[in-house]
């Protein structure tokens, strides 16, 4: 081509580049989607005195796009899972008052609120306006009744009250008091959720004068297992915080570490010094945490929580790989988190119903028995199983997942072999009369015992399952711990003076 | 509008738009601030031999602005605190010999080098220079006086001989020799400070050839509560390290953390498992970390430990939230790390001058009566709380707000009687002879007793605070350790055995 | 000038630069390397059987340049060692088959693959083909031989035995079962390596249907100490994972932190709360972790893992500071994970061939005394400690870090104390016959004195030698668990019922 062509040609292509620069300025000023009259008010006070809030709204797709604009997207871009929206809401931003003021009759947490009626708390229930298969998969879930099933099942209660109860001690001996409702809600209940109660009316001075509001109780708590005052389960900004309602934040694994950590869950530990942790960390700021869908290789390198337990992956040719699920229990097959063992997952979310052949609520007995009618069969297992390995084999060959996954059976199998050694010690100290098994949690040696399957046990199988974390596995909540702690027990059972029995027969 | 028209236009656009880009590319290069003569020699040998140190400067805002420029801007944005700088510093930018050669006769670390009369320690004295505000507020600060209250409180200094000192064991008894400087200036004088003295001259070799130095001692150290050769407190590097003297690392968590961690004041631990550290970690790349003044929403979307304890932050529209501090207790109410037991702050920085009612430096006695009259009083805890709140309430409402301080208290109150129940114990262990109060921190019982209050009941009151943290507050180093913990000491009790008294018995 | 020169000047360089922007644009597509046919071919399967695999490799310089660019590059630049590179692989880049298919003849894991003679493992064997320097060095060090060292070696093999056994309990006692081999793999050896095996070949089921591979045992691993199917020794991507074989992940210290953790090498801890992770942690987005070679102050700010321990470091002139090295002992003097004191590093990577004045395996014997005809000497030591601190002094003055090394001297004299103080206890407790020594790690007062040298001592030499972590080493696993362990295993002696001797005593 000639020399003087090329570059006219050049000029060109550098001047409808600058064209396309301006004018898309120009069309996103244009194409500013509409506020309703009503948040446009909300703005007016809001942006004095709670600028925080606006400002992180201000970031959120809710502020940027309508709903009616969402649903053109195609089926595996869209975020918004119900094919209509009702006319007041489809055609403005989802701002304040489209969520705030839905379905204030079931709301007893509505006020009247300078002119308008608004709910203090959102739930999952206003939120299924738009997202009502999020809602649904989440309502049926475990972490929709994470509170109800630590409080509604006696026995995990009794392990909350001794752990968290306040204590005196009078002449050498400690004596238990009782738990207190703000303890429950700054430990277990901060992640499994509060039941929030209406009480009456609190008059309130704020800067622009005393207003009413509703007195609540248990109050403020984003626990997932929350029991809202419209009657709903479940609270969305544990997860999309917290009015930027952000997927990217809802899919890095810091979201999830804030519940799942050590020592009893160390989900996130283990994951932090996996190869894929070690990824993630490197590389994190180069991924594209936003696309939806979440294209494997391409938006991101490795594997996050949100990837393998309810995120819609797909191969960069828009290939499904695993549909979007918010019930986070769909694609697990195992529990590794032992209750008292591992075992497989329960059928349903509410697992205080459980019956085990000790007639206890737990998912096994006490020597590893699984209440098995309970729980998922072989054949789910084996389905849901083969579903995550979909995931691994995008980037791993067949063999390497299968031996992954051989691996994990092997380490259930021992590690609940290590709970059931430390089990058999417990037993013969009740038996001997060197403890009482009246209240199995609140003494020395009862306690080394609780440490060995909520924390060492548990600790092992994540790392397996996560395919890292050797030296946990090892050496900090590991192997090491298993093994120490059968000799501390063994230690308390030779100088049997670990109870409470023994001290009262002297 | 006629479309040529607009075409017409975009390109006009495009063009001023490329004339701004080529003009700023010019003026910077015009514009680029004057060295001082002096500074333009050092650089001569040190981009050669320290060039880390060298690129480091290049990239602070010292070497990018003169004094004179820095004067001008308006109140809110400006970070220089004098209202006036002397003629001989205003012209030039702030280098290695604008610093390095203040204040002389004050430093007894000053020496010539190739010609010039250079410090060694560039002290918060010579910082002052520009810096007055920051300089005094820090100076009268807890923070100036961490080596003094360390090092001139004999109860704290025993604890610190104590765990620190190197040990020896014959015929199976352990037997404490002494603490050496080393290893303190790799532990606790590491945070806290070393007196830096000078006691003579060294010649060294370099790449140039031998030169003389002043002998340090203590050397190297930025402990925030540092003793300099010119005899003033604290080092600026601390959290400003170090010749980028960035404002963006002091206001990143990641540098109080290096001090402020588990186990014993976990501040950063807990607020990494917090909501608010979910975020950081999640959004932190997207934030603006060096505005002045930082806008809350705008700049940053959750807090750092800077946004409440020292930084100037600002609403969107300027604002002011909180002033700026370098007095890191002015904004405080509660002591949380509890020595033994909370209390309300200090009045001081100064704190082994207080005297509690046995007549020891502390701030509470072992039974937690507090040394009222070297305390703020109920007033000024309420004021300072106010002002803490004004913070929360620019993303919070008012109501959420009130009840997170309430539910604090109660922790405060609740992790107290804890390390009261510990205390009891160990009283009644004293009193039976099984151990010796003589050093209260050398035996067995006692070092269990140390972990209740400096370890766990910290850990609870920090999670409790930064409202987060619940499995931090149950397991981790939280709930769980205090109930199993108080079974421990019991468990020491029955055994009967934990002491040296007993030992000797024999 | 005429301003009106000025302005025509202008936009002669706006255009200019638009020309630049766009040419670059035309050349990349015009210059895309090309892929050899059999890479071609692996693709049409692997980028929709295992997108994730191509997309990593997309990314990875492999896929941007050919070994004859590369080969262009200046030697400081190069990241090619190899002089030349045969004339099959020259010219296109390296893709699948490049790296799949080379030294079929010694991988006993080659197997025939729809057409196609593979390699499932790629080892340091074939890498060496265009990285041969790496290759050699690597292959003599420590890490090599990570997995020979602690399976030759009886005593690790011992420990190792005892921790990671399957147990069971009876009638109070604990029953030690063995150790399988998916549990080594899960923990020791996930980092050491395993030995992978070929035993035959298996039938897999894939979504193109059933394939024939070779059936490997001990696989996936990717320990450092691997022994690779061909009989060479480590795996590359434990370090640049996995098929973007990036510099940027190797230099980052996550990568190294999967293995040199707490509670045993708590290197990256320990660097996390030093100043230069804080540096590190705040301000690593801006660096340029890509750079060959990597220019201090420059590239970086602060040194990790890599800048110290392996890469090449130049001043931003080009002056080199340290040369790269893959024998990761390579530049240091001690070994400061006591093994069990600390000790100068040993002269070979084999380090099971050591005996010790007891005649055991071990660098130093159990009350210290080192096997120096196995180790480097004073003058080796001095050499290499002058290399690194000629990296330090690049931004530290000579005073401040022979001052840091100093410390370190001492500090590895007061840990190997206070480990000593344990031995000594421990030797008491054999002599007296509370515990029985014939394996030193199985009882529980054993096991209390493996932590004072596995995990405190470790800890607080770490702490030392990255100049910071001062809590880490007071409080976290350092000083204060050291002075508390003598206490406990003083306690365990008194009550001198501690191991099974006693107890069979009885």
């Amino acid at each position: 081509m000639n020399k003087w062509l090329i570059t006219f040609w050049r000029c060109g292509l550098a001047f409808v580049l600058l064209l396309t620069i301006v004018e898309t300025g120009f069309n996103e000023e244009a194409q500013k989607p509409p506020l309703s009259e009503e948040t446009e008010q909300c703005f007016e006070c809001h942006s004095v005195y709670t600028p925080g809030v606006v400002e992180d709204w201000l970031t959120s797709r809710h502020a940027m796009i309508t709903p009616e604009t969402a649903l053109k997207n195609s089926a595996l871009e869209r975020r918004i899972s119900s094919e209509t929206v009702e006319a007041n809401l489809r055609n403005v931003v989802v701002g304040c008052y489209e969520c705030h003021a839905l379905n204030a009759e079931q709301h007893k947490d509505n006020f009247e609120h300078l002119g308008f009626q608004i709910n203090t708390i959102v739930s999952p229930n206003d939120c299924k306006v738009c997202h009502p298969v999020e809602a649904r998969e989440y309502s049926e879930s475990k972490k929709a009744y994470a509170l109800s099933n630590l409080r509604e099942n006696p026995v995990y209660s009794a392990l909350v009250e001794t752990i968290i109860s306040l204590k005196k001690a009078e002449a050498g001996k400690v004596i238990p008091l009782q738990a207190s409702d703000a303890t429950k809600h700054e430990t277990c209940y901060a992640c499994h959720g509060t039941e929030v109660m209406v009480t009456g009316t609190t008059e309130i001075a704020t800067d622009l004068g005393d207003i009413s509001v509703p007195t609540l109780t248990n109050w403020p708590n984003q626990g997932v297992g929350r029991i809202n005052p419209d009657g709903s389960r479940g609270a969305c900004t544990a997860c999309h915080p917290r009015h930027s309602f952000s997927i990217e934040i809802a899919r890095k694994p810091y979201t999830c570490s804030q519940c799942h950590l050590q020592p009893d869950v160390p989900a996130w530990d283990v994951y932090k010094e996996s190869k894929h942790g070690n990824i993630f960390f490197s590389k994190a700021y180069d991924w594209n945490w936003s696309n939806v869908p979440w294209k494997i290789g391409k938006d991101f390198k490795a594997p996050t929580c949100a990837s393998c337990h309810n995120s819609l992956v797909t191969t960069p040719e828009d290939e499904v790989i695993l549909p979007r699920t918010h019930d986070f229990n769909a694609r697990l097959w195992v529990r590794l988190f032992g209750l008292i063992y591992s075992h497989p997952q329960p059928k349903r979310g509410d697992t205080y119903n459980i019956k085990n052949a000790d007639g206890l609520p737990l998912p096994t007995t006490f020597t590893g028995n699984s209440a098995a009618e309970y729980l998922i069969n072989a054949e789910e297992q084996a389905k849901r199983e083969s579903q995550v390995k979909k995931l691994c084999k995008a980037c791993h060959s067949t063999t390497w997942v299968n031996r992954h996954f051989e691996k994990i059976d092997n380490t259930i199998d021992e590690t609940d072999g290590m709970t059931l050694a430390a089990t058999n010690l417990l037993s013969e100290a009740w038996k001997q009369g060197y403890a009482d098994n009246s209240n199995p949690f609140d003494e020395l040696i009862e306690q080394e015992w609780i440490k060995q399957w909520l924390f060492y046990a548990n600790s092992i199988r994540y790392a397996s399952a996560m395919t890292g974390a050797p030296d946990y596995a090892t050496f900090k909540l590991g192997w090491w711990e298993l093994t120490h702690n059968l000799q501390k027990m063994q230690h308390l059972m030779l100088n049997k003076d670990s109870g409470k029995l023994k001290r009262e027969q002297k």
